[in-house]
């Protein structure tokens, strides 16, 4: 199997963090989105969006989007909860991460990690760091209640949600203001297997 | 069993549609998000993020985010597949669809209908265009192959995207551009049960 990725990103992240968990073997590709290298021709025949992560499976299958991708390989594990009202609640946290917490700390992140900050996009830069307090804060609400965020056991939620959170510091957010996050950051880095951006 | 929704917002008919297919009898409560109905110190103790859709099961339990409620209401029915590598194509479209569709043709058809495209954000809604054309013409090529997003049967996926694309020319896209999600829209509106906005 072949994962395509820059372990800098948290979407991939996520993804090496399970297979890592879960021991299972893959081949990591490493992909320059910066280069390009999500724009071929040829990565677009397997993966018309152009993003990473991207999974090719040994049957020539393949699979795209961070979360689903942690969907399929959660399946039949600790990972994902059996019953049904909790597996909805750990796919509210998983699009909560996709449309609440992304979008700001991710892209913050980016502008002041990746691109060094380039003055015309400071008033965005700025403009993110309201939603993404926001998303922090729900998460820390909830790590106050329950170890992890889908109750006392790590799901791929935990997964999903720690790949930006843990570097929030990189798109200008300070996380000394959320303790639960930081105790929650450190349970799941003591966890065997746990592997961190390259 | 409540619902808590606007029937001129997708996503809250993402859920209706779902139920009236599956015939599962509700209370439907409209809310008025332009009124801050949403930001109620009552609202927020149930959904802390504060948005609609969001339900209240019967035994008191509270859900939200469109695409986990999705997820919910259709597990074991026919619109979740069993073969986990289609549920996660169909997790793909759902993903999908929160990253790459709903903030562009959701949000420009927010700021020219709701809004009635005020002067200040029309910049920004000119500059969704790209990106609501770029995730209608990846619907456009799958639904060119197969008759629903993941394959021949009707899915959450499906309903997910229809919400928003059926409409999306009151967002400035013009449908004609897309002839099979012109012919997936009219399957979808012949399925028995099926409801569309209020």
């Amino acid at each position: 199997m072949k994962v395509y990725g820059d372990l800098q990103s948290g979407n991939c992240l996520k993804v090496k963090m399970l297979l890592s968990f879960l021991n299972i073997e893959h081949e990591w590709i490493h992909v320059n989105i910066l280069d390009g290298e999500t724009k071929t021709a040829e990565f677009l025949s397997k993966y018309p969006n152009g993003k990473i992560p991207a999974v090719e499976l040994d049957d020539g299958r393949y699979l795209c989007e961070s979360n689903a991708i942690l969907g399929y390989f959660s399946e039949n594990t600790v990972f994902l909860p059996t019953d049904t009202y909790l597996k909805a609640k750990m796919y509210e946290w998983l699009f909560f991460e996709q449309y609440s917490h992304e979008p700001f700390i991710a892209v913050a992140r980016f502008i002041q990690k990746y691109l060094g900050m380039p003055k015309e996009r400071e008033d965005e830069y700025l403009s993110l760091q309201k939603g993404g307090h926001k998303a922090l804060q729900l998460m820390e609400n909830q790590l106050t209640q329950t170890k992890y965020l889908v109750g006392n056991e790590m799901t791929i939620a935990d997964i999903s949600l720690y790949a930006y959170s843990h570097v929030a510091d990189e798109g200008g957010f300070n996380l000394t203001r959320y303790p639960a996050i930081q105790d929650w950051c450190r349970r799941i880095q003591l966890t065997s297997g746990y592997v961190g951006m390259a």
